[in-house]
């Protein structure tokens, strides 16, 4: 085992790795699994693992990770069922505060965590503070879709149950700074989400977010395409999907059960002649390639933003493929400064406060 | 052509089927493509068809409808473009109103039209009314499930932006009518969509709903499951989905948008190699089942709830088996005299005025 107190000296913290291994629905033999799986494509990454050591030992002693990962014991675990509140009271003694404190303090650069999304977003928020000049941080998330790059960024994924027109923009201007960094765009186009595209449509405050939004597109280097419905999120209409985390996190998740009910339907359908069944062992490549292309475990990591580090939620009921693709994200996003990147972009890009009726940095109530 | 001033003598109002030929996407020769579907599988149906009668005399005498369908000339029609506003005050002249005007003199039981959604909704509250109680009527649509049915209802799908804690309770109420009525359950479950299902999730008015339909679940004969999300649509977790119409509309596109992505990819695999063609050759039988049992098209028809008639809303851009399948959803609402068990349903469910907070029948300021 590595000395956790002597393992990061004269090592980059801004590219190491810290994770969470407890509180995903699959316990923490699954988030070494999936470390394992990542380590074996990208070896030499820093990483450290938060968790009861008498848990971890074992496990990365199974995958051969003893003398590689940086242990860092935690005794407590945050459960899916804890409410934020308590958490950011109790939680100090949870790997999720330990995997924090350790990018807050500058020994790693980005967390990723499958526990409890409310609780490492408040926990975050506490410990990491916000970037100046957002008021609500928003989770973005990835959409298969028919872009030439694949995927759609959609922002607020859930971070927040409501977004005013002001956090609307700032998530226009965060979705095109991750969109830039992930897909190498140069002038991401931007959508927000409403009921239809007709300027008359929607909500009061998507009214005045449109005309905001638009008013930002020269200053924050993107283009803006106007609203977008339902149907664009796995669309070629945009490259960064703006909404509230209500809607998002709706839309996600229905997107999720559509997709799984129609893999289910034609696992059942191809299983019913033996002649269906021929024809399914013939098409297995492509199958499988369609499989690979729509599979959500491709896409699994939440990005957090509007915090001054990079904090990566992985979805809760991941599997070691999908705990690795989270992992890779994190691994991108710390190559890249991402968190510095964004901030920076934040703040040439939005209005000056004077200009605002409601200045963004302003506090909840 | 049927005389339009006899053709109704002896035959009961509530069972003739009143449908706008004009203002979908595709135009009348869809429409009336659709039509002829219907009739070949329902012959004696009674059905008066509203439109320039330029236009559809054609149309029916192509399909050998002459002397089957009453035609009811109007020289006007609602186009997808034209803004609600617009369309009650200058509309008298349109198809669409001419097919509301059939319901309301009883000449017709049920209104079927493929035009602008917000059109239809506010042409048909000004001319049918709502229900005493309904404050914001709802659109119904059905999701391909995991139900024994296979379906599950979802309200509002779009009639209104907004809801709050009563137009909740109300919505609950209708979808389980419509459900118990469409497929025969005696109770049906219900659910509140949210970000999750604990019940400390969500926002306020959601809360108050989910207090006000659990109070309601034993007199207006239904099960209330709490709490459920965007996965539970497609899922198995209760019968009837309850969310205000930005959500739902959001929900219904992106649901759409992700089948379609699914299904060009499929055939996008399949393509690719010989031997994934023959493969899919092979297995057509159940690829094709399985089309059929995601087709968006075998559940086209929103249904209006919350009016003194039932209003059809088939999809803009539905093609004949659509459109089709829509006027087949009136046809059995028609026949079960549905808008009627729907009111009686509202008048014994619903809480005395006393009772509540904010009454429900308080009209919008």
């Amino acid at each position: 085992m590595l000395d956790s107190g002597t393992a990061l000296q004269g090592v980059d913290g801004s590219r190491v790795l810290s994770i969470d291994a407890m509180g995903g629905d699959n316990g923490p033999a699954t988030v070494v699994a999936g470390l394992s799986l990542f380590l074996k494509k990208n070896p030499g990454t820093q990483v450290m693992l938060h968790g009861r050591a008498k848990e971890l030992t074992p496990l990365l002693a199974k995958h051969g990770l003893t003398d590689i990962v940086i242990l860092r014991d935690a005794s407590d675990v945050v459960t899916m069922h804890d409410k934020p509140s308590h958490v950011v009271r109790h939680g100090k003694a949870t790997s999720m505060w330990s995997a924090i404190e350790a990018v807050r303090t500058g020994e790693a650069g980005v967390v990723v965590s499958c526990g409890n999304t409310g609780g490492l977003m408040a926990m975050s928020m506490l410990r990491l503070r916000k970037i100046d000049g957002v008021n609500r941080p928003a989770i973005a998330c990835l959409w298969p879709s028919r872009n030439k790059q694949g995927f759609n960024v959609m922002l607020d994924a859930g971070a927040d149950i409501r977004a005013d027109q002001d956090d609307l923009l700032i998530y226009a201007l965060m979705g095109t700074s991750y969109a830039r960094n992930a897909f190498d765009l140069k002038r991401p186009r931007v959508g927000l989400l409403n009921v239809g595209t007709e300027e008359h449509k929607g909500r009061a405050e998507l009214k005045v977010a449109h005309e905001l939004i638009g008013a930002s597109a020269t200053k924050g280097d993107f283009e803006y395409v106007g609203f977008v419905e339902g149907g664009d999120l796995p669309g070629d209409a945009c490259d960064v999907i703006v909404t509230d985390g209500f809607t998002g996190n709706v839309a996600l998740k229905t997107g999720e059960g559509i997709a799984n009910l129609i893999s289910d339907f034609m696992r059942e359908s191809l299983k019913r002649t033996p002649l269906s069944m021929l024809g399914a062992l013939l098409a297995r490549g492509a199958l499988r390639s369609l499989k690979k292309r729509i599979d959500p475990r491709r896409v699994n990591g939440g990005v957090f933003l509007g915090l001054t580090k990079t904090v990566i939620k992985s979805h809760g009921s991941a599997d070691a493929t999908g705990v690795a693709a989270a992992i890779s994200l994190a691994h991108r996003l710390a190559d890249q400064h991402f968190s510095d990147r964004l901030a920076s972009r934040l703040a040439a890009s939005l209005p000056h406060e004077s200009d605002r009726a409601a200045p963004p940095t302003q506090e909840q109530p």
